[in-house]
């Protein structure tokens, strides 16, 4: 019986919670989402003071905005945040001022192409207000004179970035990551933060863990520096694996991923090693050109295992970065459908590792640990056992800490996880020893 | 003319000489077998203690049985040792007990699917005692009461191993092995070590040798890993290539090389090149689930370059570990015709090398040492030496201390055998050096 | 409008002036053509005394001669340097005497296939004399007594290397080489010098240099290798691509390209690259076996990146050494395509570098300096940008110190000439900063 956490209702019922909220990359939108989450993960969050220089970039000061509204000369409201809150650009400005349509049109975004769609705009970087409106209304607005005002704040504060772990006997780890800052989004936002947090139940489940799981959610691009900046060291060191989750609804039956730029990773090479045994996601090589944090964490100087997994990419629908990535574009249910597929990678990712043989001169005698049959004679019996008895030979012969079980399934013609029973008696007789 | 040691007579009273000897992996029989040997090959025995501790085994005790019958109440012999020396589980511990049918079956070992022939059990490393009977035997026996009486003793004394070596210009070896530990076993047994033989007088017959030859003979498994306890680090530095012979009787045409592990020594390579010019072996790769002492050799701790020769693998044919193994299937010619195929191969090996050229900032100057034309004119005469020159020019650029001379004839697109008469004028010269 | 050094005229006039020349690997017809050269080009004279020991060769004397007949006893003359100088066999010692026809003839060099062609050769390393003549004359030549006479010094002098610079932004280096030491040799001699004259010409115009360009004129090989001997340390370290410029007249569309031994240098790798886009000379790999001095650059103890271009390889025509390789088998128009074509690809290798990305740690704040849109919409304008923008973020994101320009391009799908203007910015936000 499902437990209710991982019900299509909590989801439904989150998603309905955190929808409305006006996120942007800092301010008190970031935290009372945050603060939801947390009734269901034990997030931490991490607060950088705005003005910290985080490598290239200064941590901005916090958006607060509180009104914002266009009205035409009649009083008739053309954008109101309060309706529908991407229809303020996000980080404008404070304006109060009445402006003929002409002047108007500069601070006014829409979509000719999609004329009843509103597109979300920000400008996060430079200072400007402007409003967002469907182009089929733009069309209609007469000359005449206008009132825009918004009530909106800078203010020294603080980027907040949430984590939380769960260890595993080693200490390398999996960074598993989603951004929220993005206002009423849905597939292009929300999916990410709700796969992480039913991922983190999966997760919490498992009886053993070989790998140290961490989950964090940021804001988009500015967090996942800020990221860097508090754990870059570490992952250099430690993160054998990543995942920038998002875009998990939508149509399309199978995930996507953007693998690493190196695309040398543990996890690069299991994606492609499973679609060989009844896995069918897709792999699409890196890129810097679009998608999100990933970008930041396979920047040159770190060059991190880092991909993405999407179900449907942003830049494959239309509805992304406007008022129609709803949650009726979306669905509940693809989100279900992601966590079982990316909990099934992550099972078979905890098979994935490099071993050393700890007798590596010769063959170990195996008779002697009960792990080979004394007698040269083929039982009916034995040729029951074969298959164990040679993922045992294979595994003990390959694990020189070049190369990793994936090359030993692939040597032996069989997917790692069919390995596992051999793995766990080698490592309980101390034969085999994870290289750090 | 064919000297005797190199006939088929002789190879055939070798074999009818050694075939009925009791061996097993120490012992009196094995010292018996190595004596035959020495007439024949000046091998030196090294001999290692019982309970000497081998990397992660231990030297066993010697197995010394005089008597091993099996008869039903009647007197009727079920099996004998003297019959056919099989008919005992080798390794036997001692016995002299009556009993009925069905707790004597649990002793018995046949082969219901080959029912007239008779397996060849072993039983080293944990105490059993056993006989083995044809199956259509096995049927017919009644219930009522049986006596088993073996005389065997396990006496502390050593294992032995036996080696000489035919040295070369340089101290970089070639090791080639066989084993001898079974019983009346034929093909999978006494073809190792006739070709073994055959081999080392070829070798020592030639006028040059580039590499060292080293020849042992070895109980199987625990008598490698003693190879590997005694020669391991030397062989580490000096082991340039490296044979286990056995298998070598039987039908088929060609040799079987199964590769080394890492399929990157020189002979691995020369395998595949000979391949393209007129040689047609079959070449397979390692693997550690099948074969025989190449998989110590070939374990992680040392990943010699040691492949495996067979002429028919003993997993392809139903003789294998029967007393059907015997000089009838297996044959004396196909041992003489291994003998020269691999001779052959052997001799391609010593024009296999990495060469420095001593002369490498530009082309030295050929002219002055009569290696080239003095005169800017394409005669008939040079056109005649135009291979052997571009031989030369290709050994002087590419001798890097990186490319080896099957680089330099695949660049070229000839035989490396065909490079012979320009190695030998350059090393004349001095101008080229090997790379130790 | 052509400036007259960059004119058909100009080219025509310089070769009918270094044509008749008798040049050698030494002496003064070498000296007056380099004067010739100098005029246009401020070449520098390095000269080698003879007898300096080069490498495995030694400089050798200066050859002058003066006069070399050959006559019938009729007063005929059969030969006569002054005729054409490669009538005397070059480098032949001094001899004086009467001889008869059987005598004569192992004096005597003609070439039965082209019966009405003079041969051209050398004895450079040996002491010889001879004449060379036409077949057909030679069948003419009746019985009797014959009158050779050459008046020829070996007197110690020098061996002349002469060359230039112009200098670029780094001191890395590409080498621009021909050899001028040939007497009346059209295509396979002073198409060579002639080029490059050419190509020194239009790089001395360019606005900016990244590499510093060396040209470089030598009598081949011994030259080539006075070159090494000169230089040979400085270009391992700076060096970075370099061309043997001959036979660059003559039929045929294309330049030829004999890429360097290594085949991974960054011209090695611009030429295969430039062929995908719109460019179409013939790439082929390197071999010791025929060519000039790019044998002894590549020689194992430099192997640098240097290759040889031609537009028509001496191997594939009959007029090569002989009479009949003259002007009207070369034609002048080739050479301005030949200079054309090379200065194209010049100035695409201008674009090939290894950059490291100065900020290295996720990526820089782009909006900041100008280089990106502050807004996150999607306007017309933007959509211009975008390959701009493209190539931005991939430069930045690949370089790592481990990819090159090339390597951008290729992942982008463009060719490297258009990261131009990308780089330019780049380099000039100092975002980018070359590898040494």
């Amino acid at each position: 019986m499902t437990k209710y956490c991982e019900s299509i209702e909590f989801f439904d019922a989150l998603f309905d919670e955190l929808f409305p909220i006006l996120r942007s990359i800092t301010g008190p939108g970031l935290r009372q989402s945050y603060g939801v989450l947390q009734r269901y993960m034990p997030l931490e969050i991490t607060s950088i003071p705005s003005g910290t220089k985080i490598f290239d970039w200064t941590a901005p000061q916090e958006w607060h905005c509180t009104k914002a509204t266009l009205k035409d000369d009649q009083g008739n409201v053309v954008a109101d945040m309060d309706r529908l809150n991407i229809e303020v650009v996000n980080y404008s400005e404070p304006v109060d001022k009445t402006l003929d349509l002409d002047e108007l049109q500069s601070h006014l975004y829409s979509l000719p192409e999609q004329p009843t769609a509103i597109p979300y705009v920000t400008s996060y970087y430079q200072r400007r207000w402007g409003f967002c409106i469907k182009d089929d209304e733009r069309q209609k607005l007469k000359s005449g004179l206008y009132h825009a005002k918004i009530e909106s704040q800078f203010v020294d504060g603080h980027l907040d970035i949430a984590h939380c772990t769960l260890p595993g006997k080693s200490e390398k780890e999996v960074l598993l990551s989603s951004y929220l800052c993005h206002p009423s989004m849905a597939n292009n936002e929300l999916s990410g933060p709700l796969v992480l947090l039913g991922l983190y139940h999966r997760i919490s489940q498992w009886k053993n863990r070989r790998y140290t799981y961490r989950f964090i959610l940021n804001p988009e691009t500015i967090g996942s520096l800020g990221v860097l900046h508090l754990y870059g060291e570490q992952f250099k060191e430690k993160l054998v694996a990543g995942l920038v989750i998002n875009c998990m609804g939508g149509h399309g039956e199978n995930l996507t991923f953007k693998h690493s730029r190196n695309d040398n990773g543990m996890l690069d090479k299991l994606l492609y090693h499973l679609n060989k045994h009844q896995f069918s996601h897709n792999n699409i090589l890196f890129s810097p050109l679009s998608g999100s944090d990933e970008r930041q964490y396979n920047s040159p100087g770190f060059q991190l295992p880092v991909g993405c997994v999407s179900r449907s990419f942003h830049i494959g629908y239309s509805q992304y970065h406007t008022s129609l990535d709803n949650k009726e574009y979306m669905g509940i249910q693809p989100l279900l459908d992601s966590i079982d597929k990316l909990e099934k990678i992550f099972l078979a990712f905890e098979q994935v590792a490099t071993f050393e043989n700890t007798l590596p001169f010769g063959e170990p005698n195996l008779g002697s640990r009960g792990l080979y049959p004394t007698l040269s004679f083929f039982s009916a019996e034995r040729t029951k056992q074969l298959d164990e008895l040679n993922h045992i030979k294979m595994l003990l012969n390959y694990s020189d800490g070049e190369h990793d079980t994936i090359n030993v399934a692939e040597r032996y013609g069989c997917c790692v996880t069919d390995l596992a029973s051999a793995i766990e008696k080698l490592e309980a007789h101390s034969l085999l020893k994870m290289v750090d």
